[in-house]
């Protein structure tokens, strides 16, 4: 079958790859996918994953081992926690220390003709969800996990520092608590995509302290623009996995009692239920729709780009 | 008056040191000081304070606009805050954007003779509470910030990392929950110095992933040394200002959901009723008491050992 590898010379279209089928797990088929920064930093070699490339995605059961899925249009989560250790019995699966991580650590992703899952990592998209929402569950999932960790108030500011991918989700998703947000970026482009309830910024422009910054910028120097940008007490959620080590001060978390939080996957369910009644509309975020023949050109595209999916 | 002052060139006891008096203030005699981390790293450059040294204290107020205290041995919180800004009336004082700081930051400290604080700072010291516990207030409200600041279960597992002046006490408060409390650090003589009820480790012994890891070690390393030995979605909280920037590689924080809270100046009256109570008793830690004339000398002793005492 065809599939997007990543080589350390970069990604690479193979067209002879062959699916990694897993007892006991179902054989999906992609129906569209979505690039990730993750994508793009494994291609740097984070994590040195050897394997298909891709964790967004919404696609058909094929086979099963419970056959009433099969044939059901579905999107799933990536971690495959062992559901035996003491992580996964405290109720951590996502950091369960044994997992494999779809299209990330140790299992093939979906930039590819088909792909494996557990049946218990799938969940059912309502019908009247058009692919181009569904295929957006796992990074939506993401941005709720930053309200999954802190408590954003109503009657807080937040800033949204970076507006690109995970960012634009994030401003939509805190915009809902009531919350007065901000959005943050020195692109005009990226600005304009943020929806009507968030209020745009350049860098320069000057804001009040926030009680909360999240940081999506996917840079090393967005920590410390997020430290100075928060109030004493405050706290700052990193969304972006930067892969260098990075200079920081730490002395002004001590001394204004700064809270850092890292935030990594997050809940599919009630990213379904938001796209589902309409509250996140994420389809305005698409810029690009690739066929998966033109993956590696994608991925270049996917630098620059607020949203690009693959049609497999 | 005398007054150890702060000086480019290191500590200085000045004979004829200038009371600071300020309108409105009580003018304290202290009875009993102790020397913190924070008055080493001041004289190392640390907020560039240029007056006198010194904000652990327990002293008998001689002057007050308000003759009721006159007499009273009282203990002092060492912020002062302007009580009028949005963030004094958003229930946050000790990050008043305006504050002064006893011995710290605008405002001379209580290595002298004599030394002014507001009315409002005060606590009166329980009378069977001697100076040689009462002293002690401070950095005890320092390590209940912890608590202040982020919920320890009593079925939690807690390491403190660095065992020195204020590892000690952090590892007093956190084990009154009834959570699993460890002391690691590589000095023997530190380890011994734990209560009966804190586990003693050395850095090279294997632990396992606690809930809650507090950095005690005052040391650039010991941020990356905590993160390693917290668990997924556990908390790292940050008790010593490191004066230089450090190099910090966040994206464990990001996959692992570790959040790193930074804690500062906490409440007096919980860490007098704890020391009242007999629930904490800090005299242990007492490891030299010196005249205030040798203050230069006691400051440079206070660099190895856990708690060096003044007599003004």
């Amino acid at each position: 079958m065809r599939a997007v590898v990543a080589t350390p010379r970069g990604p690479a279209l193979r067209a002879d790859h062959p699916l990694a089928e897993r007892p006991g797990e179902a054989v999906i088929r992609p129906t569209l996918c979505g690039i990730c920064a993750t994508d793009l930093q494994l291609l740097r070699g984070y994590l040195s994953h050897a394997g298909v490339l891709g964790h967004e995605w919404v696609g058909v059961v094929e086979r099963a081992p419970d056959p009433t899925w099969v044939g059901r249009r579905v999107v799933g989560e990536i971690n495959c926690p062992c559901q035996a250790c003491p992580t996964c019995l405290a109720g951590r699966p996502t950091h369960c220390p044994h997992r494999t991580v779809l299209g990330i650590d140790g299992r093939d992703g979906v930039f590819a003709d088909r792909f494996c899952l557990p049946l218990a990592n799938l969940h059912p998209v309502p019908d009247h969800l058009p692919d181009e929402a569904a295929v957006f569950t796992e990074p939506l999932a993401a941005a709720l996990q930053v309200l999954e960790l802190v408590n954003l108030h109503p009657t807080d500011t937040a800033v949204v520092l970076g507006t690109g991918r995970l960012g634009q989700l994030c401003a939509r998703v805190l915009a809902l608590t009531g919350a007065r947000v901000l959005g943050v970026d020195r692109d005009p482009e990226r600005l304009a995509l943020l929806p009507g309830g968030v209020a745009r910024r350049s860098p320069d422009d000057s804001c009040p302290p926030a009680d909360m910054v999240v940081e999506c910028t996917g840079t090393a120097a967005g920590l410390a623009e997020a430290t100075r940008r928060v109030r004493p007490r405050g706290t700052v959620v990193l969304k972006t996995t930067v892969h260098d080590a990075e200079v920081v001060r730490t002395s002004p978390w001590v001394v204004d009692e700064i809270s850092v939080v890292g935030s990594r996957c997050g809940p599919f369910a009630p990213a379904l239920r938001l796209m589902a009644s309409g509250a996140v509309d994420p389809t305005p975020l698409i810029s690009h729709q690739l066929p998966l023949d033109r993956a590696v050109h994608a991925l270049s595209v996917a630098r620059d780009s607020v949203k690009v999916l693959l049609t497999p």
